[in-house]
């Protein structure tokens, strides 16, 4: 019995910090580090496609996503529209890219019957993903929900996850973009070590406030802070709240009502509890 | 920087089949099979005691639960009321133990600000919950959510978890208790040679039909199935629907309209995306 259609919902993901592990097998491949996961996120809907071939839309417009187009391909599903629908900017640090294929793999899925676990279908995400270069642990943290902290690096069977239990009020502000692909395609050994030391001290005190504190010192040691971030990060910091730089984007999150208190107007959403979760309507038994 | 309170809500489990596997860590010890989290569960408000000692209330009667006690004991908390709401029948299946365990952990967790990570808190709940006699599957079930696959027993760090994914109506009628005590303290062997066999064609083909279907058989061939039980899973049959037993109660539960289709006055619920969650308004940030 197929559906030949689903939407699913998959979280928001903003990095707090990470070391980056390459390895020939994608599936082996990611990034250890923290993050949140948040009530803002990606919708994406798959359906038989109306048309020959099949539309892709990202916030209604014609664009293709490479790492979704590979999903389709390892799920082997028929001809089908793809509909992406962002509550998050784009290239901003919100793992949209991760999002988009994770919930194209849920979806399609369920969509056309295709009889995956769970596991696999982030599997074959994740391995979407760092194929295509735009991202390393944001599909293993949004299949998650909450707080995740990537203890070991790759796709369930390879990597391995706990959490910081929190629920939080997050806000953001977004500068602009940055390049996952530009910063990953470099030397990440300075970088990766001092993601290490920020994960064991995470690991040592899984606190909300010490994830934040490690990531700025993080994004300072790693020399990726931007100028317009670390303008905000003071300036939360100076009226006593937690903030942080979005890996990898221009954007700034802070727990609570960190960025107004600042005198930001920023975007405001929750920790999401759940993780990707299918939210069609249609079908329901 | 303590809440002094904090409410947590943890879903019902009921489990389709399993295989038992005691280990002498409790850590280690669990058990391998399938099941479903249900919207329907166990919500528990852990707080400072408002009097000498602290009280324990289960659906607002004074009520003790030993896992409870343990919980709080390794969390070496002060001395706290925890009252325990169920929206679920006890000792019929539904995993009431396992989730009062695990939700007075994260609650308890929060409210004294006690900085153990989620798999921490899982293990704490599970060991409790082993060594009581309880159950061995529940709680890394119901920490997660969705439609669990235990693929390997024991807590984080030594389990392993799938899921199929799904969103489904779920109805149950509950024809009264059932000690799980009883059956886990006799000889499991048959019983777990079933399990395992369920396992495997469950893996194989990882949706909720299919899990239905060997539920059933698993019911059969390891002689649990009660009268009641065993009437209710024909009647809905007849009707072209998919009921089984929950392991362990004189429950029966169906995916859709089913028991609503064969003439019953069931429960109605869902599938639960989310597993357990911090759901208290107070101290929000």
């Amino acid at each position: 019995m197929s559906r030949q259609r689903a939407t699913v919902f998959v979280p928001g993901h903003v990095t707090a910090f990470f070391s980056a592990h390459p390895d020939d097998r994608p599936a082996a491949a990611g990034s250890r580090g923290a993050g949140v996961t948040l009530t803002d996120g990606v919708t994406v809907d798959v359906s038989a496609a109306s048309g020959d071939g099949g539309t892709r839309l990202l916030d209604g417009e014609p664009s293709a996503i490479g790492a979704v187009e590979d999903v389709l391909d390892a799920l082997d599903v028929p001809a089908v529209d793809v509909a992406v629908t962002a509550d998050l900017p784009i290239g901003a640090g919100f793992g949209v890219s991760g999002a988009a294929a994770l919930g194209t793999a849920v979806a399609a899925n369920r969509a056309f019957d295709r009889g995956r676990s769970e596991n696999d279908l982030v599997r074959i995400a994740h391995e979407s993903e760092v194929r295509r270069g735009t991202g390393l642990g944001d599909v293993v943290a949004q299949a998650r929900g909450g707080v995740p902290i990537r203890l070991e690096p790759g796709a369930p069977g390879f990597g391995a996850l706990d959490g910081i239990p929190a629920d939080a009020r997050i806000e953001y502000v977004t500068f602009g973009e940055l390049s996952t692909e530009t910063v990953l395609g470099g030397d990440t050994t300075a970088l990766s070590a001092a993601g290490v030391t920020a994960l064991e001290r995470v690991r040592a005190d899984p606190r909300l406030p010490t994830m934040m504190a490690v990531a700025r010192e993080f994004a300072r040691s790693a020399d990726l802070l931007v100028p317009e971030v670390d303008t905000a990060i003071d300036a939360v910091e100076a009226v006593g709240g937690e903030a942080a730089m979005a890996m990898l984007g221009r954007t700034v999150f802070a727990l609570g009502t960190g960025l107004s208190d600042a005198g930001y107007d920023p975007e405001v959403c929750r920790i999401d509890a759940a993780g990707t979760r299918i939210v069609d309507e249609r079908g329901r038994e």
